[in-house]
């Protein structure tokens, strides 16, 4: 192990799980942080908040994929990075020091607030398996209590949700409260009038799914309508505070629930021995090799590189196949010891679903949308979800869900406050 | 609906739920008061905390039960029993107050810790769902930060296990603490060597699993050894602090996981208008039509029944199989206006896990151990289980443990602790 170099990995998303399938073990002394130990699945997220999957699912413990290399020759060390010692080569987690060769920065985004950073305590979020189950026990306990409630403009309260950005992840979850409010509840809440849920929609753009043709947008705007989802265009939030939420143009309006999908930023890591700083968007510079500009042995892929090029002048629109990709680049100039040839992006198109069975879906110059779309969206997905088991599972929920709505997860299921955690080495 | 006379009843476990699918909705208008929006299965909360199933499949939501009612008949109200009111005849929870014609109190049990109420801040529990995912996470957590470790002293302290109470719960739990140490740390935890784990039971008593056979107690001894689990009996906790156990003959474990199965006792339920209470392990003393005695249209089934009779002068064990039988006897009675016969007791014999594929059942004057008492434990407790998705679930689940030993389903999940609910309606 000594003698090998060392390969350090921040983050096992789509970007540093390819990574570590494709480095060779041989070689390499691969060790893989993360904040969790199971790789997550972004682009269901809002199924989990939505009750429409289990977090289960879509989650893959990172040691059963590393079990397939020696165990000598690859470990998952769980632990959140608090920063990187370029001079000393060193990166320190919460638990440890690890000294590397090489450091591979593929530690994502988190939410962007655009410096209205006390939103955090405010609106929901879905760019984590944990936010999104937070985000499902919100909307099932605001159903459950609005069931009980006699006073019409109280439970009109309890259940009005805004959708904060109109890129996938807004229009997918606001879609999922369509279908609740359409189908569900005269099923599952037949004490709460339909007319009294109300989903707002707000996009600061003029259309929905900006990264997709104006036909998956128009498409996008008319299935929300039909799934009774107010979409506001041209709005951007200023504020959201005693439940109320300010508009640009000073309106306000009351609203217990906001789903914040406005945007990302690069996972902020604190730096030390070099004058290099992200970018914009949070994001590290790297040439076309994905090496962070500045720095010696430091690597960045996936949605926090940050790489120009004549097609991409604002860098690689921030997709799962743009860091698998770099995943797998990456690994081969390592085990090779050299970059051959530049990264370069092969774009496979982009999709969201609207609701239960609609989708829509740019594939080159192919633009499908409703049913056929959706075939394709969970066809693409399921191939792309780790594990056997999970792909499964998703399917045959997928199935169940079709025919019976999938009312059966819909569990207010929460780990419980007792005990606080008293062993002297807890995070507290 | 004003014209029905309405029962209400107080928690949906195997007696309130059982009790709920067999009322006359034609007779009674039906309301289920229950914490959680899902019925819970109490008999595989240890398989949640040992990462063996996943939450979601052993829980079903009461909404979908009640769907099968009338909904004008038959209503989930959510809330945690704040007190019952006799005279006015008015439940009150944390978010109403409900009069009732009939009142059921099925709240079930909750731990108990023999005049140590402070430990209920210490140890973990296994008496809900989300307990089990709170110990699930825990012994995650600790394998996960194990791995990490360097200090082998430090590793041990982080990996020394105790299991308090030698029933079923204790035994099952040590059980897959012991599959874990035995089986699964050298394949997914390479980094920790096995003999870094303890697990130690410690039973009040002179043999493990008291309630079955001599030799299930036995045989449970026998194999918990196999999987490594140091059980000691005669052994009764006195004190548990700052990651100290205390036996009750002075010696001092150092632990810093603690699992608590050593004891229940009636969930309390504050009563007004009556001098009532509820008589020893915090049950109530019910007549043979499980009436509570001095107290009218108010009965109590489940493990908070406590019945005297001759085969059973401590009251009826605190089995599903009891609360399953009165839910449906009670449901009789109610229905046909009056109890023609007095409930007893069918003991379709009792039964335990140990380790993965192996149990031990007391069928009558059938003793099964080993693997066809794990095929029998594995039957029942399928059939048992609400919902077929439930069912296929759990089963596919089991028949992967037995080959692959679940390790898909070791993942640390935990809600996020963002944002601060804000709503004016919230539990705080």
């Amino acid at each position: 192990m000594g003698s090998k170099e060392r390969v350090v990995i921040l983050g096992g998303g789509f970007a540093g799980l390819n990574l570590v399938k494709h480095l060779d073990n041989d070689k390499f002394d691969i060790i893989l942080v993360d904040k969790n130990n199971y790789h997550g699945f972004p682009p269901l997220f809002y199924q989990v908040a939505s009750s429409g999957l289990d977090p289960t699912s879509i989650s893959f413990p990172f040691r059963r994929e590393l079990r397939k290399h020696r165990p000598e020759n690859a470990h998952f060390h769980i632990g959140e990075v608090k920063g990187i010692d370029t001079t000393r080569q060193e990166v320190t987690t919460e638990y440890e020091t690890l000294p590397y060769d090489h450091l591979v920065i593929a530690a994502g985004t988190t939410n962007n607030f655009f410096g209205n950073p006390d939103l955090i305590e405010r609106v929901f979020t879905l760019k984590s398996t944990d936010e999104a189950i937070r985000a499902r026990n919100e909307i099932l306990d605001r159903c459950e209590r609005a069931a009980l409630e006699h006073d019409p403009d109280i439970r009109r309260k309890m259940l009005s949700f805004v959708v904060v950005g109109g890129g996938p992840a807004g229009v997918e979850i606001a879609g999922a409260l369509g279908e609740l409010k359409r189908y569900i509840l005269k099923r599952d809440y037949p004490e709460i009038p339909q007319e009294d849920m109300t989903i707002r929609l707000y996009e600061g753009s003029d259309r929905l799914l900006r990264a997709m043709s104006e036909k998956a947008s128009a498409t996008a705007l008319k299935d929300l309508g039909n799934l009774m989802v107010d979409v506001n265009l041209n709005h951007v939030i200023k504020n959201y505070d005693n439940n109320i939420v300010t508009l640009d143009d000073g309106q306000e309006i009351y609203t217990e629930m906001v789903i914040w999908t406005a945007g990302v930023t690069g996972s902020p890591i604190p730096m030390s021995g070099t004058d290099v700083k992200p970018g914009p968007g949070g994001r590290f510079i790297t040439d076309s090799h994905c090496k962070v500009k500045g720095l010696d042995n430091i690597y960045a892929i996936g949605d926090i590189n940050l790489c120009i090029t004549d097609k991409y002048p604002r860098g690689y629109p921030q997709l799962a196949q743009v860091a698998i990709q770099q995943g797998r680049y990456l690994a081969k100039c390592l085990n090779s010891g050299t970059c051959v040839k530049d990264f370069s992006y092969v774009d496979k198109g982009s999709m969201a679903t609207i609701g239960r069975n609609r989708a829509v879906a740019d594939l080159h110059k192919v633009h499908l949308t409703g049913f056929f779309a959706w075939l394709a969206w969970m066809f693409i997905h399921l191939i792309s979800l780790l594990g056997m088991r999970n792909k499964i599972n998703v399917l045959l929920n997928w199935i169940w869900a079709y025919f019976t709505y999938n009312t059966a997860l819909r569990l207010l299921l929460k780990g419980s406050k007792y005990p606080k955690r008293g062993s002297m080495w807890d995070k507290g």
